[in-house]
């Protein structure tokens, strides 16, 4: 939750050959925001701040730091743009990391889980009617997007319903901020995502970590995102539409029941 | 210089609710390259593995371990996936880095940089005729991300012309294979750049600090970068077409010599 203004209104001047004239534009707020782990900083990030909790669980747990939501204990916010949440682990040190296209500041992925085996996806599926929901619900709710053109959206679908959306400067914090709910217990797992961003290496990895098995995207995979898919038994589809995925890996999860024949 | 691939091919399912057909689809390769400083390994990214001299150059101004085409030694690549720079530079200790919305691998800047004053901007100028030699070459040029829809370009005009672009994962890794470009002497400072990427804090902070006075964007910019343009005087424009432009700062660098009245 942020009480904060998420858009700035700013004027402009539409310069073209023949003339001038002034306009005024929506701008998104880009923030910097800590993270802390039980009092230790891990990080600072470039962020949307809305739905920072969210994040700050999301953030730790795509960087190695807690991995279940038995771990999390709360999550605190304070006024000097820091989240810091409290969790049953160890403080250990940092893993190797990748830095990897992280729009939104959670671009760092330990080497270690590029290399080690994935937990069983779940073999929950979904039908076109309940795709259409997913994208539709993520897309009529992304207002920032619609009003600054700098945001990506990441909407979950679980339980046979749309549970919501968020927003971020990042694609990459967007899907954080799904995933922290999930640690959070305020979503379960099992669902499926649909992302505004591409699907590159470290968002598939977060979603086969925590237990997404679905990955559908308004935009492409990248290769190491669908060598992850493959590996972790995901199903990925780009270039997502209501009535139409490209789907690159298990298409068997995608399922037509109560739509059309 | 890359002798690979950038593109994998791959089958998938076009599925709809009222049948499915086959497809082709061109996917990026994502891969990991480590970046070294005088044998010293800075960190890791995901790119797209072309033209990582520059982009190893441009990384490392990034985070603040190299500041000026004075300091390049040489660059080398070798097979293990690893660019190392040797540059005439201490071996300081790692700034503390806010990692920002990072498309590509250099999402970090460190705090101080945020905060320091700026090199004066160049009063160089870019008339209409010059904007469209740079957003077009950089669009036709940019043939991964017609392929792939999973690149960003960042196209460098300077000296009166078009100089090239480069393609990347990320939209700031792009940006720092131009950066790299001028540290490795390829390219003069005093340009401008013109990018498929979104405006965001750092992407304007690389250029105010390299001496790139005109940011071009063909999408948005955040507050932040707005911010960091406004303060360090460059021109920002976003929604950038060949012939309109919506400037949002400092728009007397836009001209209309030889265009129209």
């Amino acid at each position: 939750m942020n009480t904060e203004p998420s858009i700035i209104t700013t004027s402009t001047i539409i310069l073209t050959p023949l003339g001038q004239e002034g306009a005024l534009e929506r701008v998104l707020l880009e923030q910097p925001v800590e993270v802390a782990l039980n009092e230790r900083v891990i990080g600072s990030a470039m962020v949307l701040a809305e739905n920072l909790e969210e994040f700050g669980a999301g953030f730790l747990f795509g960087q190695g730091y807690v991995s279940s939501p038995e771990e999390i204990v709360e999550v605190v916010l304070c006024d000097q743009g820091r989240v810091t949440v409290y969790a049953r682990v160890d403080d250990k040190t940092e893993p190797e990391t990748i830095v990897t296209s992280g729009c939104g500041g959670t671009g760092r992925i330990s080497r270690r889980m590029l290399e080690e085996d994935f937990p069983e996806a779940s073999g929950n599926c979904i039908n076109f009617v309940q795709i259409g929901d997913l994208i539709r619900g993520t897309l009529n709710n992304s207002t920032l997007s619609q009003d600054t053109h700098c945001v990506h959206a990441c909407g979950y679908w679980a339980d046979g319903r749309y549970l919501g959306c968020f927003e971020d400067v990042g694609r990459h914090n967007a899907v954080d901020k799904v995933i922290g709910a999930i640690l959070l217990g305020r979503f379960p797992t099992g669902g499926a995502i649909y992302t505004t961003g591409r699907l590159t290496s470290d968002m598939v990895l977060k979603c086969a970590r925590i237990g997404i098995p679905i990955v559908l995207s308004r935009s492409s995979p990248s290769s190491l995102g669908l060598e992850i898919a493959k590996r972790a038994g995901l199903t990925l589809a780009g270039y997502a539409r209501p009535n139409r995925l490209n789907v690159f890996h298990a298409p068997w999860r995608i399922t037509n029941n109560g739509t059309g024949e």
